[in-house]
């Protein structure tokens, strides 16, 4: 057993041949730097969710520094730490990712993911942001996950030949959503990342995903999730209130076309959950649901990279991790276009046309509506 | 003087034979997933210097997410740079250690550690969370130190031989401190770790410390140690009170039997400090003492390494580090086992009885008896 | 485009002859320790923008802990990202810089820099605290920028051979600036680093510096630099006010006669901004003056160097970043020593006679005298 020293080395040491940290532990990362104020019609069009530099005062903002630690550390463990450090409102170093993958058998076929990691419910809440088009994620089932994180065990299982397949999903520049099995099943506990949790039930999570590819070479992913639980909201505690704790269970499919050259992609949820209702001033218990359709055109042109885009999403529900459950209707429309002109910078500048409720006990009649440009340059290393 | 660049690099460089950043520097670090929940017979049972996550309303949690900066930088200065990654309730990043050794001769057997680092108080204190087999410190000792470390400048001596015999009682699996000297001297602020100072005093801190080696090979280690200082409580304020600061000292021995295969561990201390009475509502000045015993025995079978345990621990005073000075009356047995099936994989279970009383002006009478399994997954990397 | 993996490697991958991470990124830093409690004449002579432990309760604290990861990550693309371990009061991690560079011309004479970096307004801002003399920056020009950074784009220019003598006088040890082009324009928030912005208008500032070398090798920097923007205050909430938006400028030349081996360095700065008036009790539109002026020798002592060095500067104007844009009247002189036994590790002492006025509306007549003698020890790796 190898335990490293904590303090000066003593004259001479033992030669070991072992191979050295930094061929075991990688390091990489992305930073996306935003500014949201062009042709800006409404400044109350807001999405905290999304990106809390939207609407307000504006201003340039970094969106994501992200940082990932990963690497092989053992013929049987795999580790994945990624802190960001744009977070906490004043660009402080927290932890989104840190899992270890535990292969259950030779071929890693099997697998167990200890820590906190990306709950499998969702392709675009799987797929990373560093190859996400439009700049944030769709509120339908976003929603599902703030942070799209939690802590717990996950299982998932994929033979060899899809594993691949999956990791050339995202290395080919497909924008594929990681490996995150063709099955998987897990236990967490519900109160998203970063959160202590708040009751003493788990949730429980299962997905199964398929990446079919016809004879053409094309690409079509298919997949179908759905999660329970029990999620403690937070209340306005200026508020007369009883109940916190609140059943929420989602279920939906996901459709993906690759993009070869073109590409659709589609998902939809369905569910119950807590919502704030502004006529009786409490959270109920309600029925949820939303989606989205996007079209994406890959455009290879030398070097170059361009990507127009058009996504329309919905949601119709409460937001748990927000005040009181915050009741949200969402209609919004993007169009836009990613450019990149080598592989460590890219560029997304995407016309939404939005039309957003957010009521909580706070702000009980609050729809806006409106338009703006926003633009992201994104520099990965 | 080689002072690097914080731009583009300009068209030619010269170059320079120098060694490689990453063969100065290097990363390791280890992680800590827990759960607290089984067979939990009182949830209002906690320990906050322990585990936040023990008690109330558990799930999974990680208790250090540790990423270690160090390397030998000069041939007379060691670097060790300790963030961890689980701090601040919501899994920031937080300095533990921020250390530099100077050394002072050119075998380096004097040395001077300067920033924040481990207060050489107790062998369980000084001994990392990596190796440690019970989940948590002992009361006992670890109210000497809430998070071990302080910031100050120590000064370490141990000739060649031993500074060797303390490291390989880490290299080996055995379990041992690090290297904190036969003799250690220590000036700090006394406020403990990532506290700024709030007197003008310091804290004195010395330790002795012998690794006897036997002719078997068996290693036995014997201690003692001792601090003195004043120290700044924080107290309610909704109280009347006027005094806040309070003089306090501590010593005792300890004794260290390494597993081979059979271990034995003991320590005790003996000392006066603030501790919160909670029939005057007021804190005194008053005696404390604690300590434990543990034995542990090492059992490898293959490549796996199994090492069974039971500690029982005491304490009998204030926390000075928490509100009012918390009065304390611990009385703890666990039972466990620690299995390793490789250098980077950990698991133990651990069963744990107890009885402890934590009084201050919030809740002046407080004791809770029952008992738990706790779990833990560690990966080492 | 290669997209590295989020899990375990599948059985086998394909060989990519690609540069390791960490030939492209790299890792280095530096930290401060101080100690503020030497002959201290005034506790309540105090400086929140130079070192919060200086005054106060004392003790030792960590000025700084940086690591800096960076690396030309593409031919065209620089990346610079650096947190602070020694922020938010408690040793948390936090951003300071995080700018790519992107080269406009295959030369990269022409640089676009995004992100969070410093503003090029004075030398003595620009050049790293690494290689400062004195171990505050001045009030006079700093109080320009707190944390000397904004989040922003700024483009750079110089050509190639003035980039390489940038360059130099930072690696030769001469503590230059770095490369902030002999021509800077930039646009940014203007509300300072790791801060929300707060209005809808930006900062411009702009800035020329060009080092003349004598045919001595003596190397005489001069500069010319300007900023205007709106920035909004922060006001004591207790406090009648309306105001909180005011227009500022400021601008002013820089004289760097480099140490070879002896040094001197000017810089001063006139402008308007908003000042609190303690007569009225509000916050005011008032012109604002300040700058420095210090000498140095380098002398060279076999493999030892040490710098002594004296600095008087001056401050008269309002802190737009301070509670109610603080009243300052700042006159201070310095007298010190640099000693660096080796390139890693670097010993200041410093004789302070202060004379401090500081006026809010918490604290409307504040003018504290004093002297003390500082130290510093740091550690570069």
């Amino acid at each position: 057993r190898d335990v490293p020293e904590d303090t000066l080395n003593t004259q001479d040491t033992t030669p070991v041949v072992k191979k050295p940290w930094y061929e075991t532990i990688q390091l990489r990362g992305y930073a996306q730097l935003r500014y949201n104020g062009l042709f800006e019609t409404n400044p109350d069009l807001q999405c905290a969710q999304c990106d809390r530099s939207w609407g307000g005062d504006g201003g340039f903002s970094f969106r994501r520094i992200r940082m990932i630690f990963f690497g092989q550390i053992h013929e049987r463990v795999y580790m994945y730490i990624q802190p960001d450090f744009a977070s906490g409102g004043s660009n402080f170093a927290q932890i989104r990712d840190a899992y270890f993958d535990l292969g259950l058998d030779k071929k890693q076929e099997f697998r167990l993911r200890i820590g906190q990691s990306k709950v499998p419910f969702g392709f675009e809440n799987l797929q990373s942001s560093q190859n996400r088009i439009p700049l944030d994620r769709n509120d339908g089932l976003n929603s599902a996950v703030a942070n799209e994180r939690d802590i717990g065990v996950m299982f998932y299982y994929a033979p060899t030949e899809i594993r691949k397949r999956f990791s050339r999903l995202v290395s080919s520049g497909l924008k594929g959503s990681g490996d995150y099995g063709m099955f998987g099943l897990g236990l967490y506990n519900g109160q998203t990342a970063n959160a202590p949790e708040k009751n003493k039930s788990f949730h429980l999570v299962s997905r199964a995903s398929y990446p079919w590819e016809l004879p053409s070479g094309q690409i079509i992913e298919t997949s179908f999730q759905a999660y329970t639980g029990k999620f403690v909201i937070n209340r306005n505690p200026q508020t007369d209130f009883d109940q916190t704790e609140f059943a929420e269970h989602r279920y939906g499919p996901s459709l993906i076309i690759y993009p070869q050259p073109f590409g659709l992609q589609a998902e939809f949820n369905w569910g119950r959950g807590p919502e704030f209702n502004p006529e009786t001033n409490s959270v109920e218990d309600a029925p949820l649901r939303g989606g989205y359709v996007m079209a994406t055109y890959m455009l290879k042109s030398n070097t170059d990279i361009f990507i127009p885009f058009t996504r329309y999403h919905y949601y119709k529900g409460g937001k748990k991790h927000e005040l009181d459950a915050t009741r949200h209707r969402v209609n919004e429309l993007e169009i836009g276009v990613e450019w990149q002109p080598h592989r460590t910078f890219e560029l997304v500048a995407m016309y939404t046309i939005s039309d957003r409720t957010f009521e909580n006990s706070l702000n009980p009649d609050n729809r806006q509506k409106g338009s703006l440009l926003r633009l992201q340059a994104q520099v990965n290393f």
